[in-house]
């Protein structure tokens, strides 16, 4: 294992994932990660959501390496590029045309906070209001007109001042499953003494994923959907990680049969890990003055090129999905011989499709004790939620049968090497 | 020409430079810009700064494309990379140690804003206070923590409620040559009821890009690095477009002999036009909790392998510092030749070194119509400032002699078919 | 009747009671209001709760003429008068002493929303967080310290901006009698990522006036402080309109055997319809900066006559309190005949003690139809509630039973003359 | 002298005015203060401008005792009331009608402070904006929406959260005499990305009080009428210390010959040192809802009743005006003395007729050092300033000559024996 001397010396204190993962890496194919050592670790984690298709997608790297020695545009601000057409052309007709949705596209700067940032701006813009409603535990990102919306308390502190303007109301399960969190919702909305100004907008992640890979129900988003368009509120879908084939559809939201009037997506959408954003928007939603969020690095035309080869290689038919399907399938099966097979864990599960998550009720340690024990076997997997209590499981889509299945194999070894405390 | 026909049906409304230079872009080289159509285009304009090695910078290139050729780790969250640690390494060795800055490194989300907002929030959370002060005419970005900071009206307008927490004072030279704009901030810093709440921090550009290419005096930067630390205020340089060498040193403050609290960098730092964003921070500032600020694209490896051999090929010596300076010299004494050949045109001159504008005083129009003629000549070339009264010299600090004097040619033609309104 | 040409004409358009009592009012005694024109009104509403005396109180009356009428300080901003020393002296021992209470006065500003103002400024200080929460329905103030935590749309949205740092809950059945609003505010207070920052302080009324005469149960206010004191959070008691004997006992909190950190008076507190205004604080709390919260009318040395008068008279021993549970027993039993009477109308009580309303379920209107019905019966009574959908009873704590009997014949024709809509 | 034992020990640190003259006061007429003891005292604060008739005015206190003896109404919210009444009518007739203003009456919640929200809150609404711009050194009041605006860090402090929403201006004189401080305002209002966004209002103190007794000029008062006209901002005159006569004038902005859209007056509009507070806004400025902004006291029938006294003794013809203007002769007579009598004091003078000011500049604490030695000489006189600087001569405008001259030879004394530090 080489040094991270220089790490600890240079870097700010704010580095994170490195502290649960001190290796340095070098190179990366599939749900493989190779260390500068030669070591390799299974990837269970996916770069968070980014690496969908695996790292270095060779279907993707040999359409990058072609286009970065043509000399095709790489940077180019948001002028017009071939790289681009080509995107925004493959986009509409694999993805928007065949799911009978009507959207403009916005290239915001290449991160998901910045995607957020566009679409709350815009939602405040159409209606002439400032106040939006998130959900607890919701993460939307930390520049600060996402973090107003971010639940998290370490993110929240970071501002360094009161952040405004965002109600925060109950996620669907957050009181139990006998309570409709809703009601809260509808009640106050039609209170005009509830002190909830009417807010210009609702931003929802359809699973949550750093809150704790955390599924909304259906019926809770169908409801949703409808209560916005009751009240004059635009309904956001955040879907930057819960998008892009992780729940088994393109977007998260397809499961619901609703349709979001702004979506953010990031992370996996260039299908290589290249920093890109896209807002979706109704067309009729379209009041942005030229320029008015601007950005130097909207065009990434690396990411351009990736994205659209990823598009037309996974999402021109049904196949991807359905090989999404069987795998979440597979992993079903084995997530629920775990309760199963460890009654005394009181183990539960969370989220859906291939975006899941696994705890143990009742200690909030388990979960980080698993992963750490994961990685010694040399496996990567995070973990999610307030307390970081739950196990995340966020593997390629692409990942093939036997590593998910030899995954799954080192991870019961982990749990039962990993009695909760107090059981 | 191509259809541009997706662009308007497709895109948002927001879509900028495309409109100044309505054509569909493929490649590009140096300071040459090809078309779809093959027509070449001569680009003074750098990708708003970023470009300041020129396109596609051959020995960036190669090393990007062997790079990805070995897997190299594409995506890597802020895990310890090779790719990182040697970027790492070659900062500290080349910009670092030479200039005898002793700095932390926070590797923020890829975009200019991202690392403003992170400058922001650290300096509020060091000294617990949640007023910044920010200048006339600055541009700082447009998520809202950044755009709080940000002067321009149309950014503002685009944030859908009233920002706060930044007070504004008047940047060098705003009310004339003979009144010191600071006399204004000392005067309130000293007085108990002046109504300015003693900010956590001062964010100041060195040379304002957006704003106009205004570039701040030797003294006045320095009374304000003392007024700041009189006050124990930090100061906060975003060097996102004046940094990396366009100003004849790799950060403008240089020029100055002062030691900003923070430095934010972006645009160039990757060198080929690759998302990437990076914080410099003074150690005894890092009291940021692991990862209270996070982001999925904050390591961009692929922009770690060009920044590194672009600090490896451009910036182990001195000879491009004197290369920057020799083209800074044709360039001024080509523009002040300009003032001098149209006297009825009431020319001024802004910036310095490679960071230059000229405007026609008493006519705001005419910079835009100057940068139209010369986009009708294939010369790619923009403006800023308030009214967009000034055009902009952002070339490629890699220009050659005889590209800076072509463009500078067809600029004097542009200049002789433009005249302004009035004179 | 006499003209209101005058308030038509010359008084803003924000004039608001007079629209429902459209009659020019001469002078007045007990429960009686003399009209221009001689007519005499029976008086249901005592001012809004700022007559539990009655209007000028005779034993009330003969010490202000006495004090004016020797020069006594009327104006002394908050210097050491004779009159608030007294006051001062009063109130420790009457009010605070058999009480079992240890409070530091702070005389505010003479308006209820200057105490709030106070009371928020000085929790926030205390705790150095910027937030507090405050309930559904509730009403504490339009100044815009005291609005931000006022549910009421009609009055936050003359804020002409977007009111911050302030989160809402549920107040106790707003979500029906099944659900205990409270375990929303607990779960959030554990789940770091709730997206609630720990509050300064929360803010209650322990029965809600202009809300629409809510009563909390004497558990939810017990469990609420229990809550903060756990999560060191301060627990505010707007006692302005509930305060003051309204409820049985001179602080409406007395009921749950709670402490507040900080009790907010105003209204009754002078007894004579004076403007004053008083904060009670835990003497740790105390840690203002002299002058830090200033303010003209600080020392009104009227009211502070007034006020000693009023304790002296009705607080030196219990017989107040019994004669306020035999009129509050009258009322409780005339109020159950109504519902028992008139089973169509779906009438619903709200509130305790003398602090009562009566509604239809089912028809909003209603209560404002019975209010003008009975002020055509020389009447006066006002309603409360989001949508004024709640009759109040607000009498003088003095009223005779006689005249409450009487009040209450008159508004059972009322009610008998309006029947709800749709029943 | 009478102990002040139970105010140190019950009453909050935040009292102020006691600390600088600790004594018991009693009883008052005119300008002479009695104390628990029977000292005199000589009243040259005259309760911060609430005072400008005099103590317990004889003409207003025989029409306050036959009102209350009549049983006339003491509190009726905002009802109708013949009081109220007769005050509008007088009010129009001797003040509104012979200065040819057009405004209509807001009374507010009886304090300076709230009357300010009023006019700010009207403001917001009328332009949809939520910025405001105030001055250097500006008083408006310590509730939030007012502190906001208030320049002075031990009151904004005091709020517990960063205030937001206004934009401070260099008033008159900030930057010297050679600067007039509206050019930076004029350049930034022009100037789209200043980031000064259009604020909806201007507020303005024709004469400073707290802020140290500063005259903003005569053509400066003009030219912003001037600047705020033309740039669609309304401009909010807070004439609360400044207004009813204390500039020699009803209203101090009278002699700048301009027209303010909403003036705030407060202190001295009772007359008897009774709290009420009144808003004067031009009849097309009038949107506001009814009751949306509402004050439990905002009909203090007994401040109508010597608010309306007063005018009609003291303004109904032009004797009261010249009578100030001689007693302002007087005053500026003996202040030019002081100032030539000592030449190493460093004196200088401030504000204009009976709203005046002497400081020794160059030694701060000077002025509080004479105060208190007056103090000792039973004469009672305050600071003002950011550093209390500023001597403030705050005379009952009733004051008799005699009176006038004694107290003026008493601070000659207190003069001669308190050297500056430094001279």
């Amino acid at each position: 294992m080489t040094s991270l001397e220089i790490f600890d010396r240079l870097e700010s204190d704010v580095r994170g994932y490195i502290r649960s993962f001190p290796v340095e890496l070098s190179s990366a194919t599939g749900t493989t990660i190779v260390g500068a050592d030669g070591t390799e670790y299974l990837d269970f984690f996916a770069g968070a959501g980014v690496l969908n298709y695996g790292h270095n997608n060779p279907v993707l790297k040999q359409a990058l390496i072609d286009y970065i020695s043509q000399d095709g545009i790489t940077h180019g601000l948001d002028l017009a590029t071939t790289a681009k057409r080509e995107f925004m052309e493959t986009f509409e007709k694999h993805i928007l045309k065949p799911r009978g949705l009507e959207y403009k596209l916005q290239f915001t700067g290449p991160t998901g906070t910045n995607a957020i940032e566009a679409s709350l701006k815009l939602a405040r813009q159409v209606k002439g209001r400032a106040g939006v409603v998130a959900f607890t535990n919701a993460f939307h990102g930390v520049t600060v007109g996402s973090l107003a919306s971010t639940g998290n308390k370490k993110f929240r502190d970071a501002a360094g001042f009161s952040l405004a303007h965002v109600d925060r109301m109950p996620y669907d399960g957050y009181l139990g499953d006998d309570v409709d969190t809703l009601d809260l919702f509808e009640r106050m909305l039609n209170d005009p003494s509830s002190g909830l100004d009417t807010p210009a907008a609702v931003i929802v992640e359809a699973v949550q994923g750093e809150g704790g890979t955390n599924a909304a129900s259906i019926p809770w988003l169908q409801r949703l959907r409808e209560l916005t368009a009751q009240h004059d509120i635009l309904l956001i879908l955040d879907e930057i990680q819960a998008g892009i084939g992780r729940t088994g559809t393109f977007f998260a939201f397809e499961a619901a049969g609703i349709v979001p009037d702004i979506v953010a997506l990031s992370k996996s959408i260039s299908g290589y890990g290249l920093p890109m954003a896209l807002v979706l928007l109704k067309p009729e939603l379209d009041i942005w003055k030229p320029a008015a969020h601007s950005g130097t690095f909207r065009g990434n035309n690396l990411a351009f090129i990736t994205g659209k080869t990823a598009i037309e290689h996974y999402w021109t038919d049904t196949r991807f999905e359905q090989q999404i399907a069987h795998k979440a399938g597979i992993l079903q099966e084995r997530l629920d011989k775990f309760v199963a097979e460890f009654p005394d864990y009181h183990l539960a599960l969370r989220g859906r499709s291939m975006m899941r998550g696994i705890l143990s009720t009742g200690d909030h340690s388990w979960a980080t004790r698993v992963a750490q024990r994961a990685f010694e076997k040399h496996m990567v997997i995070e973990t999610s939620g307030a307390h970081s209590e739950v196990l995340k499981f966020l593997t390629a889509l692409t990942i093939e049968d036997s590593e998910l299945e030899r995954g799954l194999d080192i991870l019961r070894d982990c749990i039962v090497e990993t009695q909760p405390n107090g059981s």
